[in-house]
């Protein structure tokens, strides 16, 4: 079968591989869409980050360069292995791309996405949604029903998403909102506050990325932060009050800075966005607002809820799949498209 | 009657003034104690911060310099106002020291304390506890039954603690908490953990309140930065998680670094500390580890059962008495101690 392989920094090669077979417990799948994340494109730009190194292999996943590449996957079941029930071959499912050692501290409370040893399916080892077939731990294959395949490939990010509105804890109908930022993943966050009743306010610099945001319905209001004074402009809107909450997915500290002044005392800013460097804090905006900054990172058993929400047309995601390309094309198109024109690419599938 | 009278940076005068009449709703303290706090001290170096300047009254106050200092107080009721039931002349009593206007946002939710016109008394005008008398709505006016005089001084700054335990969320027996920095404020942090049955670990570079940690028994562990891998120590003691809760208490950012990594995945890092300047932030750990970063402002609703907590010895507030003085002697032994001389000064009381 035919695999997007990781080498190493932009050394990325579209190769014929062998087919994995299924294994008892675990689950053939037969891909139908990946979807290129921005996770990806680190890998290619500065990695390796979460892909190994030779002679580094992952302690779980236990590979070395070349690793197949591709975590935002849907497909079909295609073999069932020995020991697993309840699955019917040619139904949809979706992956949630771990590997955990289930027997550190934080996976025994639950939190297996803070695992010691944690690592990504697609990027540690354990193939990939970009090659044509992967077989994957029951416990990780999530059926979607009815939700169309391509779409479904939305479902991992949706739920970096999701989990970072419930970091945010308690967002309800009616609450005002504000995500700095409206690349894929500020989208996403919008989307999923819209779909709890939220009330969204989006600042983007971009008017294409802006006119996303308004146009797909997950943002009330989309804010330049060139044009208006944000904060200001979140006070008039609520009040005088200020937002609930902060979403911070630019990793850019303006922003950042902007969601103290925009929040109301005892907001919550949640950081979505991965930083390549440390954060200057007004610790004074902090303590004299009793701000709470929490931390986001993927998701821990959320994709049930997340699948149940685009089920019930709480979430539309067709708005946000805005290209489809062959596997062949993943660095030529897909990579290129993100990395140097993604004003209006928000997200781009591998269809295979 | 005479009074301690703020009148502007290092211009602090000990003078008579007339002695205040009690008003309808309100309670008329003869003062027994007052200790001089770190805000008293940044009026007068830095100030006037939350003292009024000239021309400048707070809104709700109403009063122009000189104003009478004083907030951490304890005294007997004296007089009691029209309309004001349920206390006796000669009972002990502490005051909670705001001006707030029970209208704004903030107030109408119950979180006075980040009321909009927020002042203090003792501060920003209406007497204070370095007069002999002060008169104070009935609100502010706490009962503290046996609870001696001299340690219900301290009740105010121990809310100030038990508040930013409070803000932590769910501290319970046995959690582990590490404590940056053994100051007053640490010290009525540790004090507060302990008092609800946590292993505590301060960190501190000075020997003198070390030993003072260790000495009054609020901290199970004290480590000299300088001399241990306070991260790598908090991970030992802890099987290798890492504490629960962390607590900013010197406004240095080496401290909050520290913290970021002494506390485990999904650690509580609760800065109690006032900074002058922005905090750099490693953002990776906020998020890997999913850390809550939380501000947190003097105390809301916590008087009773701050007080609840010393009246059941669970907290005694005794050892951090470290001296005694007159009113006269407030600039020239008080605060020059507690600039020049504070390793081994905690409270130092202002005796009526």
């Amino acid at each position: 079968m035919k695999a997007a392989r990781y080498y190493g920094n932009r050394d990325i090669r579209i190769e014929e591989v062998a087919e994995p077979g299924v294994v008892p417990g675990a689950i053939k799948i037969k891909v139908a869409f990946c979807g290129i994340c921005g996770s990806d494109l680190h890998e290619y730009l500065d990695g390796p980050i979460f892909c190994p190194s030779p002679g580094h292999p992952h302690p779980l996943a236990g590979e070395e360069p070349p690793v197949t590449l591709g975590h935002e996957m849907s497909g079909i079941v295609s073999e069932i292995g020995e020991g697993v029930s309840g699955y019917e071959i040619g139904e949809s499912v979706v992956v949630e791309p771990y590997f955990v050692d289930g027997t550190c501290a934080q996976c025994r409370e639950g939190l297996y996405h803070l695992c010691e040893n944690m690592g990504f399916i697609g990027l540690s080892g354990g193939g990939g949604g970009l090659g044509e077939y992967i077989v994957v731990p029951e416990r990780w294959v999530h059926r979607v029903g009815a939700v169309p395949l391509d779409q479904a490939a939305l479902i991992e990010p949706l739920s970096v998403a999701y989990h970072a509105v419930e970091r945010a804890g308690g967002v309800k109908a009616g609450d005002v909102a504000i995500v700095g930022g409206a690349g894929p993943i500020g989208l996403l966050v919008a989307a999923v506050l819209k779909g709890m009743g939220a009330t969204v306010i989006v600042s983007e610099l971009s008017a294409a990325r802006k006119q996303k945001a308004l146009d797909t319905g997950v943002a009330d209001y989309a804010l330049d932060p060139t044009q208006v004074d944000v904060p200001a402009e979140v006070k008039r809107l609520t009040g005088g009050v200020g937002a609930k909450f902060g979403f911070e997915c630019t990793s850019v500290n303006v922003v950042l800075t902007m969601l103290f002044d925009a929040v109301k005392p005892r907001g919550v800013i949640v950081n979505v966005s991965i930083w390549g460097k440390p954060a200057m804090i007004d610790m004074q905006k902090l303590v004299l607002k009793e701000i709470d900054l929490r931390g986001t990172i993927a998701y821990v058993s959320n994709h049930a809820r997340v699948i149940e929400m685009v089920q019930q047309g709480k979430i539309d995601l067709a708005p946000f799949i805005t290209g489809k390309i062959a596997l062949d094309d993943l660095v030529s198109i897909g990579f290129d498209t993100l990395i140097n024109r993604n004003e209006t690419a928000v997200k781009i599938l591998v269809q295979h």
